[in-house]
Formats: C-alpha cells, sequence, structure tokens
C-alpha cells in the first residue's frame, strides 16, 4: 500500500548518528519450570518503532521479550525472557543513547520464588495463593540513571482514565514522552495491526490514528527527533 | 525424511468408524484484560497425535488452546482459551466418542477473579498475592463420565519421579493410560519437536524415542488402537 511505498522516502537521515534502544513484547516470569505469569503484548508496536528509527538512520538495539516477529533490517536484538533480564539489558544499553524508548509491557510483579520442580497440587487442595514481589522499573530506572538518554519515552497500556494515568507516569516516571492507548479496545492495541495514540508530552498532547502500526512509529520517530533537536 | 515418506502407509483404516477427541496446548487464565496465567506448552504433541489419528481413518476432534499451529487435514478444530472453556468443550464432545486423549497443559488454577479492568500497582506497594481457585480436572470428568469413552488417556508433564506420578495419576484420575515426560529435559518435550515417552498402562509400561513428535504420536495411536479392540 501507500505507507509501504513511502518508506523509502521516510525521514531520511533524521536519526543519523543517533543511538536508539526500544524494549518491546511482553516479558514472562516463570512460576515454575512450565507455568508463567504473562500478558497479551504482542511487541508489533516495538517492532514498528525499531524500524522506523532505522529507517530515519539510527543505529538501534531492540531489547524483546518472548515474541515471533522478525527482527527489522539493521537492528541489533537482544532476546530476554524476565523483567529482570530486561532490567538489565536496558541499563546496559541505555548509557550513551540519544533515545530510550519503553514500548515492553513489562510485568510490574514476579512470583516470590521460581520453584525448581514443577509445583505438585495437593490432594484436596481447592485454592491456593501466588505471593508476588515487584519487578524493577525499566523505565524509571532508565530515566533516572547517570548516564540518562536525553529523550526516555513511556508507553501506557490503559483500559480506562488513558490521559489521567498518561500525565501521572510522565511525571512519577521522569520520563519526556507518555504514548497512551487503549487497550479495551479490540480494534487498536494489543495484537491488532492498528493503533489510536495520545502523545503527552510535558507542555501538550497530540492524538494521532487510527493508523497502521508503522505509521504511527513514523509519526512518534518525527516527534521524538525533534524533541532531540534535529 | 523417512517419516514422511512413510505416512501414506501408516496404519490404514485402524481407526475407520472410530470418534476421538484430543485436547492440545496450554490454556492461558485471565488475571485482568492484559495479563494471565499461562505455561509453556506448544501443542505439537497433541497436534501430531490428531494427525496420526486421521490418518488411521478416525472422525477426530481437536480441542486447542492458543497455539500458533497450523489444523491437520480431515481434522475437526475447536479453539478455547481458559480451562473452563476447554472442559466445556471436552464434556460436550466426549460422549461417544472411542477414544479421549488430554495431551493439554490445563492450568490446575486459575484468578479467583478476573478483574474488568487493569490492576493498578498502589503506590509504595511491594508485594501482592494473588489469589487461585481450583479449575475443573477435565481428563478426571471425562474419564468419570455417563457415557465415558472406551478408552481415556492422561499426559503427566514432570520434572522429577516420573514413573511414579504417571502411575499414581492413572489410580487417581480414572484413566486407561498415561503418557508421561519429563519436561526438566530441554531436547525433548515442550516446544521440542522431539519427544521421549513412557506408556504407563494399568498392567505394564513401554518406553519409546527419543524420536520425533509425529512418530510418537503414530505408536501411540497404534496402541490405544490395540487397546480399543481394533
Amino acid at each position: 500500500g501507500l505507507v509501504e511505498l513511502a518508506a523509502g522516502c521516510f525521514a531520511p537521515g533524521l536519526l543519523t548518528g543517533r543511538r536508539v534502544v526500544i524494549t518491546a513484547g511482553p516479558t514472562r516470569e516463570a512460576i515454575d519450570p512450565v507455568r508463567y505469569l504473562s500478558n497479551h503484548s504482542s511487541g508489533k508496536m516495538g517492532f514498528a518503532l525499531a524500524r522506523a528509527a532505522a529507517e530515519a538512520g539510527a543505529e538501534v538495539v531492540l531489547i524483546a521479550g518472548p515474541v515471533d516477529l522478525a527482527t527489522p533490517e539493521r537492528v541489533t536484538r537482544i532476546d530476554v525472557v524476565s523483567a529482570q533480564q530486561m532490567y538489565e539489558a536496558a541499563l546496559a544499553r541505555s548509557p550513551g543513547a540519544d533515545l530510550f524508548i519503553a514500548t515492553a509491557a513489562v510485568a510490574d510483579f514476579r512470583p516470590a520464588e521460581d520453584a525448581a520442580h514443577k509445583i505438585k497440587k495437593q490432594p484436596g487442595q481447592s485454592e491456593m495463593t501466588l505471593k508476588l514481589v515487584q519487578n524493577p522499573d525499566i523505565v524509571a530506572g532508565v530515566a533516572g540513571s547517570d548516564k540518562r538518554p536525553a529523550c526516555v519515552v513511556a508507553f501506557a497500556a490503559e483500559t480506562q482514565n488513558v490521559e489521567d494515568y498518561a500525565r501521572r507516569k510522565l511525571s512519577k516516571k521522569g520520563v519526556d514522552w507518555v504514548v497512551a492507548n487503549d487497550v479495551s479496545r479490540t480494534d487498536i492495541g494489543f495484537g491488532s495491526d492498528s493503533n489510536e495514540i495520545l502523545l503527552v508530552g510535558r507542555d501538550h498532547s497530540e492524538p494521532f490514528g487510527p493508523a497502521g502500526k508503522q505509521q504511527v512509529a513514523r509519526f512518534l520517530v518525527e516527534a521524538f527527533a525533534r524533541s532531540l533537536g534535529t
């Protein structure tokens, strides 16, 4: 379609010489060797952003949770499973980067214990409680780090009060932008090829879409490039 | 390879006129609109069994959890997500069937509540407990039902004491066979294309493999057909 035809002339050189780190997909938090906690993130938005940033000339590192997607051309991919692994990869790769975009749907909590063997149901047991502990906050960790990228972006997947939560997230995480969307809608967001977002900055907010995720990615890359002063 | 070449002459007509119901894959248990509990089952073993049973002439219904696999030829597929949905589909389809094979890795427990909106982390909250309740036992339910198929088969994915757990499962669930494998091994089982199993019956047990999952499926279909008296 038109979007694909336009790819060749998208933002040529807009991010040349820039280093971009992007997290994408879900994380999986092990309960035991066979069971885990996860979420419905497909990783499509993060992979679309990696493609758009590479098209714009950036050197891109994509830190990906378990997803079944092809790595975009000229993108360095690091595969991780858990939030802790994603956190360590993000903190290792973000120093010296210009732009950090946290699209991954990171599990807020993980099981307090990862059992070495499969947990067996006890006879007559009809209930159990799973004790969870908080995972490290990846985007807040990067935004608060010594060698903070000039531009740090969080995503907010919400099911209600989308703009309100996005504004709170902006200040709580210390980030420059929050990209918010409503995941209660089945036509956009998780798993879909389309998205409709609200880009929330410190001074203003701007809606975009509904549009294909690659179009949304290009809109966002241009906005972040402007905020980097290119 | 040889296995594919041999497919045309596998057990022709061994299950002609027989009805077979197979469950496959993981289940997903919703925590809220974005989060879930699941497990690493790929569904490959169940899909291989469905293919083998159809090749042997059976009328096959495959009840599949969320997996990314093509439906084998001449197999009727019913897609489900949760254990409760799989239970209902299994009880609806098993009356009148000759053979029921439960390969699915069904979640033993599901969250006590499926929150209508995404659960928000509270400020300063560093731990949480997830209350879980027991799911219905699908294979025991089918094995104990009024119109019980003549042959009911359970699978046991274990990480230790494999034969011991399989024998206990046989009597506890009231099934005719348990197919046990050791999922702590990374070369076989979940996600792999190979498997090494121990077929445990009331009177004897028989190891098979390591071999491709389609070969394992044919070995099992022949064993179950013998036990049906064909």
